[in-house]
């Protein structure tokens, strides 16, 4: 059984909501951030960045929320969370899938701190021109591969509903609403909401 | 036949690097950042970012460095790129191709522009830790898996050889001098460069 550590009011919600849409049973540990219970030697040993989520998978531990998100969507096929390889939708679903750590997550610091660098320097651009892209790629929907939910919502989904409508770090968007809202009237992010409130 | 966009003097290299490491045949379509080639309407209906790399296999366009370097990996198992599904490795694999541009890409800027960003704001926690943590785990080395080589060190690789060695905007260390030359002795490494020096 996979084991999960996570935190109340962090990031890693998303493993949560992950967990909860794969169906399948998994144990969690509590890492609670406002202890420092992240900062551990035995945590450490499972990630040395020192932050939640991480996953435990038998020996091999796993961190990083967007990879947590790619394995656990490869290992469970039958909950449907990725485009299996070969599949057309594959490739934008991991296009998806990393843009959130790389482009949506400095962006929102970018914005949060006003801070100016230049387009050409930062991988992700500019920090506008990232959320342009996602309002028109969320213009369709509901989701970032139109009727298809996959991993990547979980990812872009928990993001948004933390750095827009919970934290209100970046001003909101038609698209971004109608999005959100379709990310969490999922029951799997309802049941991850209710375990991350304790 | 894939279709790498890519341009001279950018991140593109990561995608001439992968290409040649597959042994595949694929079709270079050259888009100078010098001369705004990637804000045409042309390229930007291929990336909305307007940023190289980016790929086309078929009509499937995909954007993100590290997302094209796991779709490639995926597509020719024969090049040993990645661990397949289900294999032990496949966990670590994901991790380090998303700590390339979820921590290592934001934790460059962060040295270089000397911007303070407090570590639980920040996805990527601290740029000081994220090079430490990477520090240790190329301890070993040659590779990120020690001595299979993945496309997760074409990220890794490719970024520090830009950020350590290139442009000097991260101090070097050991472990980084000699993972930078295991990368660099690879003959894929080295057509790629041939190519981008045009």
């Amino acid at each position: 059984m996979m084991k999960l550590y996570w935190s109340p009011r962090s990031r890693s919600f998303s493993g949560l909501w992950l967990m909860e849409e794969t169906g399948q049973p998994y144990e969690r540990v509590l890492t609670d951030i406002s202890t420092g219970a992240q900062k551990t030697p035995e945590f450490l040993a499972v990630n040395p960045m020192g932050k939640v989520p991480a996953l435990k998978d038998g020996d091999v531990s796993i961190a990083e929320a967007s990879a947590i998100c790619a394995y656990v969507a490869d290992c469970y096929p039958e909950a449907k969370l990725a485009p299996p390889i070969g599949d057309p939708r594959r490739g934008k679903y991991l296009q998806w899938l990393f843009f959130s750590p790389g482009c949506i997550e400095p962006a929102i610091i970018q914005i949060f701190t006003k801070i100016d660098v230049p387009t050409s320097t930062a991988a992700w651009g500019s920090a506008t021109q990232v959320f342009d892209v996602l309002d028109a790629a969320l213009e369709k929907g509901p989701y970032l591969l139109g009727e298809t939910f996959s991993a990547a919502d979980i990812m872009i989904g928990s993001g948004l509903n933390f750095a827009v409508r919970l934290f209100k770090m970046v001003p909101p968007r038609p698209s971004f609403d109608r999005y959100i809202d379709a990310c969490a009237a999922r029951p799997a992010f309802q049941r991850a909401e209710k375990i991350a409130a304790g």
